[in-house]
Formats: structure tokens, C-alpha cells, sequence
């Protein structure tokens, strides 16, 4: 790991995509996703993915400057078509909409087809867990999961994020796909050499459980029946619902992934001071609770993410993996630009 | 397992809650979901709970007849105080509305606090799938799960459901809790005399793995802290967010748990016509790809229960297990009603 300051990376981050055609705003919306990403310590879907989206919008595959046309919209419910804009940007409109729809109904949705690739879902969870609103967001990736029972790679591994507000105790937010692990993590285990997976990780080519790293073809769902039953259900509610790709159609090349934004503004449903004195002390209540022998403490979900984020915030500098910058600084280096330089 | 009328069932079970007071309607309706989920082979949310909810009722834990207040109500959410009416009339009621809001708006949500005891969530999201919508269902339960990395009893179980319809191919239904297997499972084990637990299922008091029955305390959450995280969010949107019991406050002698019941209306979303194409089509392509060695076939989840529920409805019968169904009739002797009688 190497550190580099937060706002040198989202600056020539920005400009890297400024320099192939981005407009400054969603620029900075799309560098500014990256860069937090890797300050919640989520390096596979962080300033990594700076290179892939040059290489998208060089290839004409991801339109820059949103051009999204409204196909549905009765103000609490809409469907755009993405037109393969920058997932991130749609998304993060999305989500906007779905707040503003949320303040004047309690809850708004907002569906995206024909997006693409848009990062971690937090994100926009969390844009709405900012402005006292749980989020909700979901979306259809293209096939890396096999059913349960079968052996070929179909479906996404559709990931789901939950975002609620706290005031004095740790925010949750539960950001997860449907795999036992990322696919992130066992490229990087391969990459490094590893040759024998946990237990419970791998399938084979036939479907069969594998440690084996040579052997290794797909992950397997979490919870077995459990996470591939999500999937489908992900693939239905946050694709097929309102004509989005799921499966192979979900490439950014093909009909793209979809996305769905939830907002629920917590006033419509409850007094806030309430909610908050609640939620406080039902977090403070579970973490008190007895720990399990050996244990190190219990964990609200996203709470290791949010503590690097603060410390980043704090200190200005964010932890990047060394190969990932330098995919960055390569691409400055071709273009020109200055390089986002090491810190410690 | 022993077969009776599904019919007889269904009048004899509703004239037992007719005897301690239910109104005929609501009679109707908790016996047909008793029913329905042993026609699901979901046994553990059956005719078993008949029992249950008698003795609720004579103790005043459950009120008979619904007697619920709105709380909020902004035509697209609600708030409801159940006030301890039947847990399974306020869901039903609750998706009712739900669904009514849907068709106006594209969504509804409708949450009830003060709710109790509420059966298989399948019911619920099947309500909304049966009328060409998407249902979502979650709820909170009293506690039965150690946090990940704790060993107490604090947080429910926290089902939640999704159904979503599809038309000539199997629509699939997810209702799950955050448990690695269901309590009931583990007691019907331990009433068999099974001394060993299967791995990953239980820990013991101190929140160690444990595969030894009389060592075993929790069920282990489903994906580890993935399970444990998802139990944190329902808490917290299908309890906190409206005031709703959490943990031991959602027992059913106490704030008893809450729901929540949301319904997305297709037509909202999407061409009616090519939903059903979309989704029929990607169901047939997933369970069409390629098996596993050694595979039974790929299914969609809820698909057993489905069939199980389709030759219950065919042959007029239903398996029960003995214990259960003697729990009834020895209700019924008490009542001076006719017990339900073994057909085969």
C-alpha cells in the first residue's frame, strides 16, 4: 500500500477524464466515487477502475455526459434508459431523484437500464443515509455466478446495499454481493500465486467444490440456495421489472447493467428525534452485548469501511495499491498530465 | 406424515379460532395461511401454530379482530399500531393496502408496529404476485441470533421475503430468514434425538462453532457476517424506522414485532406484456443452463414449494405431521368440535 493525498487523486483524476471528453461535473462526481471508495478500503472499486472507464469511453461503450431519456416518471416511481451513459453518474442522478421524490412521498424509486459498470453501491446508499433517508440500491451484473445445482456462469453476482442513518452511533451500511466473495479477491489470490482456496469458495467447471485454485472456475453463491435465490430475485426486481439486462446482456457492451435507487425519508414514517434516539441506542444495545470467545468486538455492517474513511478524511491521504496507481499515473503519463504522486 | 381435506382443515381450524372469539373473516383468513404453508411443506408456520395462537388469544397477548390505528398515512406509506391484533390479519390487511397504494402510485408501504406472531412472509409477497405485482415482505422477531463475533441472544431471525410473477414458467418466490437453517429445524433434530449438529450450523455459549447438540445455544447466521448484517438492516427498516419492536421488545408479550409490506406494480415499471416475456424467458434460460455433476436440476426458489402447493390443491390434500395435526384435534376435543380426521 502507498498513500497519496485525496484531493491531488480526485483532481487529476477528474482531469484524466475531463481529458477524454467528460464534462467537469461528472468528472468530479465519477473521480470523487473512485477516491472514496478506496478511502473505505475498497481497492477493488476504486481508482482501479480509472483505466477501464478511459478504455469504455475511448471504445464508444460509455457515453460521457449523461443522456438518459425518462421512459416512466409518476413521481414516486421512474425508469430511465441510460443510453450507456457513466454508470457512476446515472446512479448517483438517480439516487438524487429518488431523494427528492422520497421528500415529498416517503419513498421514491428510480430505475436505470442500459447503464454501466457502477462501482460500489455505498456510494448512493450513503447519499441518502446523508440527508437523514435510508437507501436502498441494487443492480444486475453480467454473468460470473453459476445456480445453485448448475455450473455455468449466467447470472451476476447482483449486489444489494443498505444504508441507515445513526447520529451518535456508527452509520450501518451493508453493501454485498451474492458471491461467498468478491470475484476481486480471488483474481487478487491468483495473482499473487495462492494455489489453495478456502474451503466453500470454488466450484469447478462441473459445478463441483473446489480448493484448488487451477481448478477454480466460479464462486460460489453465499448461503448456497440463499445467495443464488437473491440473485434471481435481484435480477428480476433491479433488471427484468423495467427491462434492464441481467446475465450476459448486463455487459457494458451489450444492453448494460441496470440499477435501482430506493429512498425512504425516515419523517414519513416515524418522528425523527424518535428514530434517531432508537436507532442509537438499538446499535449501542447490540454492540454491548456479549462477545463470543476469542471474539475482537462486534461489528455493525460497514463499520471497518467507515473508520478508514475517517481517518482518510482526517489525515487527507487514502491508501492506494501500488499497481492501481500506477495504471492512473500511466494513463496521466500518456496524456501528458502531472502524476498523482506518493505520499508515504 | 399423515394426509387430511385441505378443505376440513381450513373450516375446522377457522371454527377453533371462532370458539375463543375471531370473527369469521379473520378466522378465514389465519386458517387458510396455516393451511397454505403446510400445502408448502413449510410445517414449521403451519396448522402447528393453531395451538399457539389459541392460547395467545385466551391470555389477551393477541387480540382478536383487528383494532389497528393509523399512524401516517400519505397514500404511498403507512404507519400502523397493530396493537397487538393477529400478526397474520395485520399483514394480510397491511399487503392489502399496500397493494391498493401500488396500483396508484407504482409502490406502496405499508408498516405495521405491534404486531404479532406472523407466519410464513411467502403469504404476504404472494398476495401482491398473485395480482401481477411484486411483493416484498420483512420482519422483525424476537431475539434468537448472536451478533457475528457475539454469543447473546439480541436480534430476531428477521425473515424477509420476495415473489415476483412470472407466467408459464414457475414464479419464484424467496423467503428466508437470516439464519443458517430455521430454529424449528434444529428443535425437530433435537426432539429426534440427533446428537450432532451438521458443520457451520451452531455455536454454544460462548460463540464457538459447535457440531454437538447439547453444546449448541444459536444458530449461526447465514453467510456469516453477511447474515448478521442483513438481520441489522431489517431491524433497523422493518422495526426502528417506524417505531417498530426490535429484538426482545419484538416478543410477542412485549411491542411484538413488527412488518413491513411493500408492493411494486409492473405496470409502473414496464410494458405489462413484455414483462412477462422478459421474465419467463429468463427464467427458462437459467434453468436451462448447464447442470452440475451430479445435479437434481436447477431451481428457482420456492419452486418445491410451489409443487407441493400445486398437488395439494389438485388432490384436495395436505400433509401434516402427526404431532401437529394431534395438536389440533386435541383443541378441538377440548372445544367439543369435531377433530379433523386422517384420510390417509
Amino acid at each position: 500500500m502507498v498513500k497519496i493525498s485525496v484531493k491531488e487523486a480526485k483532481d487529476k483524476i477528474s482531469a484524466i477524464f475531463m481529458n477524454v471528453g467528460v464534462n467537469e461535473d461528472e468528472a468530479a462526481i465519477v473521480a470523487d466515487m473512485l477516491v472514496q471508495a478506496d478511502q473505505r478500503g475498497v481497492h477493488s472499486h476504486g481508482i482501479l477502475s480509472t483505466a477501464r472507464y478511459v478504455r469504455l469511453i475511448r471504445e464508444g461503450k460509455m457515453i460521457p455526459n449523461m443522456n438518459a431519456n425518462v421512459l416512466k416518471d409518476n413521481g414516486v416511481v421512474a425508469v430511465w434508459d441510460g443510453n450507456h451513459s457513466s454508470g457512476q453518474v446515472l446512479g448517483y442522478r438517480a439516487m438524487e431523484d429518488a431523494m427528492a421524490k422520497a421528500r415529498k412521498n416517503g419513498i421514491g424509486v428510480v430505475c436505470v437500464k442500459g447503464a454501466n459498470h457502477f462501482g460500489a453501491l455505498a456510494y448512493y446508499s450513503q447519499m441518502a443515509q446523508k440527508e437523514g433517508m435510508i437507501g436502498i440500491s441494487l443492480g444486475t451484473g453480467d454473468s460470473t455466478m453459476a445456480p445453485w445445482g448448475g455450473c455455468e456462469k449466467v447470472i451476476g453476482n447482483n449486489p444489494v446495499c443498505a444504508a441507515a442513518p445513526a447520529r451518535n452511533e456508527v452509520s450501518p451500511v451493508l453493501d454485498m454481493a451474492m458471491t461467498v466473495v468478491a470475484n476481486g479477491k480471488v483474481s487478487n489470490m491468483k495473482r499473487q500465486g495462492i494455489k489453495v482456496l478456502p474451503e466453500g469458495w470454488g466450484l469447478d467447471r462441473e459445478g463441483v467444490p473446489t480448493t484448488n485454485m487451477d481448478d477454480y472456475y466460479t464462486i460460489a453463491p453465499m448461503a448456497g440456495y440463499k445467495g443464488w435465490g437473491m440473485a434471481v430475485m435481484v435480477d428480476i426486481i433491479a433488471g427484468t421489472l423495467f427491462g434492464g439486462g441481467t446475465g450476459d446482456r448486463a455487459k457494458d457492451f451489450a444492453e448494460g447493467p441496470s440499477l435501482m435507487m430506493m429512498a425512504l425519508d425516515i419523517k414519513a414514517f416515524n418522528d425523527e428525534e424518535k428514530y434517531y434516539r432508537d436507532v442509537d441506542a438499538r446499535i449501542s444495545e447490540l454492540k454491548a452485548s456479549k462477545l463470543a470467545k476469542n471474539s475482537k468486538g462486534i461489528l455493525m455492517p460497514g463499520e471497518i469501511e467507515s473508520e478508514k474513511f475517517e481517518v482518510s478524511e482526517k489525515t487527507g491521504l487514502v491508501e492506494v495499491l501500488p499497481e492501481n496507481l500506477k495504471m492512473v499515473n500511466d494513463l496521466a503519463d500518456e496524456m501528458n498530465m502531472e502524476r498523482i504522486a506518493v505520499v508515504e
